[in-house]
């Protein structure tokens, strides 16, 4: 089979956004493995596998799309790093039990440490985690920021006090509230306006229904890079809403006039300021990629299991469909492994037959509303949300 | 609430348990902690967290019971260790792809490589692995082995190909197979009768029907340490049937006449030989353990987050009841997280509230089918399959 023109425009513009992130052009530019070895881990971030993450920057470190592997859960070593500030003092976590959280808005307002939240409530919830600019890399307009392929997500185990059990100890949530309000712990920089840099959210505020103040991922106390010792997690929200280091929650009539909320992170034409009338990034959209094989690959001819995730903020993953023709056609892929709850992310395998060729392996996830994951991204100035299965297809050469 | 005669006793046993370990007496012998710096991590297992984990021998590694976390699965880098022989030679996960496994008593017995299983069919399975001798530490009568309390078990993610699509592949079992036979790849040491030390074992050949070849653990290649290139894995069965770096898994008419089946691995009197006759180490039985408290705190009084795990290898886990006064009076605990299939572990968690006085807390989990956990042991030569929920019982104290 040989490439279609489609297939030779793919590939080509997957070649473009490689270079454009800065590695050297050429084969080698093309592994993920060469982004790796392009600069270090920082100090907070020492613990992560530097041979299966891409460090884009200090603050920002992905998952190579060929370390996921095909146990549904995303390990710590390697769950990707966004970071908006730079993180408190390491000291923060070394006694998890003492950190402080401002709980407002309620009939009862005050400050709880996470000793006293522990006694109040325990759940679990696996949920993808993910950066609103994940896929950025694929966009053609060259978007300020960390551009990541498929890397900027994972799925992940997190522990805590379900709000809904904070709010109900502190006499309920009071009337006219209509966000709930969430402020980082970093430190502004002195002589800066604090609003223009503060880690500060607002969702709306029945997103209290799912959400949890997580002490633990994935088994162990939230390290400093991932938002310990206190994080707030909203199943189903973009990782920005998911405040690290969490000092206050608030019931707010009203959306932070924080930069990152008024501004930041809202969808808009390329070109365009950010404004409050623009969506902004709270539920995920529905979308799929592929994890096996993870691009690059020259393969034997014969069967082959294309595996990958799905997942979304919304209606449940109800199925994927795998294609190796950038499109054309399309099968049935099969999920497999622990359902892990509406959160968390469904594993796909597909049996595929390979003669020798090349090939454009995607995936699309179709939802139980009957929504299908779309082809094309949807082009917006900071290159957010972007659930195209066309550009997230991986090219493989079969011998 | 003083401790009545019951408690003191159960507390003094656990006391002797404790010491009969190698601990030394007194409190600091009380502690998981102490036994963790008792002994050296054995080279092949040098990537577990040495501070959560207890080292017995260079074969034998537990989960610290305070380290399992609320978060459903275990991390690899405290998961226990238990070795019958010494693990072949780190060589063998160099290139996992290399490996061979030869499938006989099916129409077209062949060896098969990792890379031609990785391109046969692809499962992913949530599981309980749980050593025989788990508990084994609470036993009175000093039967030779690893003295586990509870963490000679985890919950698991295992990707791999499953067993019946091979079997499917290979033209499916030949008649009058009663039995699936699998061969561990350790050296055998010169000089000594293979049947006396070799690790195989035989299970009811429907097992098939759940079982996989797995290559992948929580994520990662399956380590030298857990059985990496290739591990068998039963759902369900204890650890000693999910045979490491297997080479050979067949169907047989008979068991095989490896010590490890014909004498060990069976449940008889104490003082009793091992004999085909006894019962074997197959489908682990109804299990619960409380891992927060872990023993031996200071609490302050007021509400408590009791949690635990609670698992089977027979009828689902159909829900949990703790007791915080030694078995005395019991209340429902609430399933909590992921339900990530029959054969994980569910965890579970109770909100107590408690004055101050002394406290033994203990879990019992309850079937499908209505069979509960029972509350002593059955004694036997081995002390296997303990899943007594009194010798399980925490103590701590509130002040």
């Amino acid at each position: 089979m040989k490439p279609t023109g489609l297939e030779v425009d793919i590939a080509r513009r997957w070649w473009l956004a490689a270079s454009a992130s800065g590695a050297a052009a050429g084969l080698a530019g093309w592994s993920p493995a060469s982004f790796a070895q392009a600069k270090p881990l920082p100090p907070f971030a020492s613990f992560k596998d530097a041979s299966r993450v891409i460090v884009h920057s200090a603050s920002g470190i992905e998952t190579q799309r060929s370390a996921f592997g095909s146990s549904g859960v995303t390990d710590v070593d390697i769950l990707f790093v966004r970071n908006n500030l730079g993180a408190p003092d390491a000291a923060i976590v070394a006694n998890p039990d003492a950190w402080q959280v401002q709980v407002d808005g309620v009939t009862n307002p005050r400050a709880l440490t996470v000793a006293e939240l522990k006694r109040m409530g325990l759940a679990n919830v696996a949920m993808v985690l993910q950066c609103s600019g994940n896929g950025r890399g694929f966009f053609a307009h060259k978007a300020a920021g960390s551009q990541w392929k498929v890397g900027a997500a994972g799925n992940t185990l997190w522990s805590g006090v379900p709000v809904k059990d904070v709010v109900t100890a502190l006499g309920g949530v009071r009337e006219g509230m209509r966000y709930m309000t969430s402020t980082g712990g970093e430190t502004i920089p002195a002589g800066v306006d604090a609003a223009t840099v503060m880690v500060e959210r607002s969702v709306p505020w029945t997103a209290l229904e799912d959400a949890i103040l997580a002490w633990e991922l994935n088994g162990k106390p939230i390290p400093l890079a991932h938002g310990g010792p206190l994080r707030l997690i909203i199943p189903g929200y973009y990782g920005v809403n998911n405040i690290k280091y969490v000092r206050r929650l608030a019931f707010t009539p009203t959306e932070t006039v924080a930069n990152i909320q008024k501004s930041g992170y809202r969808v808009r034409d390329i070109g365009k300021k950010g404004d409050p009338t623009q969506p902004t990034m709270w539920e995920m959209n529905l979308k799929s990629f592929v994890t096996f094989p993870s691009g690059g690959e020259s393969l034997r001819a014969g069967t082959l299991q294309v595996h990958g995730v799905a997942f979304t903020g919304g209606s449940p993953v109800k199925g994927v469909e795998v294609s190796v023709d950038g499109g054309k056609t399309w099968q049935a892929a099969e999920l497999f492994g622990p359902h892990m709850g509406r959160y968390a992310w469904r594993q796909f395998t597909a049996r595929v037959n390979l003669q020798p060729g090349s090939y454009l392996i995607t995936s699309r996830a179709i939802a139980v509303d009957g929504s299908v994951q779309p082809e094309l991204r949807v082009e917006n100035e900071r290159a957010y949300a972007h659930n195209g299965w066309r550009d997230h297809a991986v090219a493989v050469k079969v011998a």
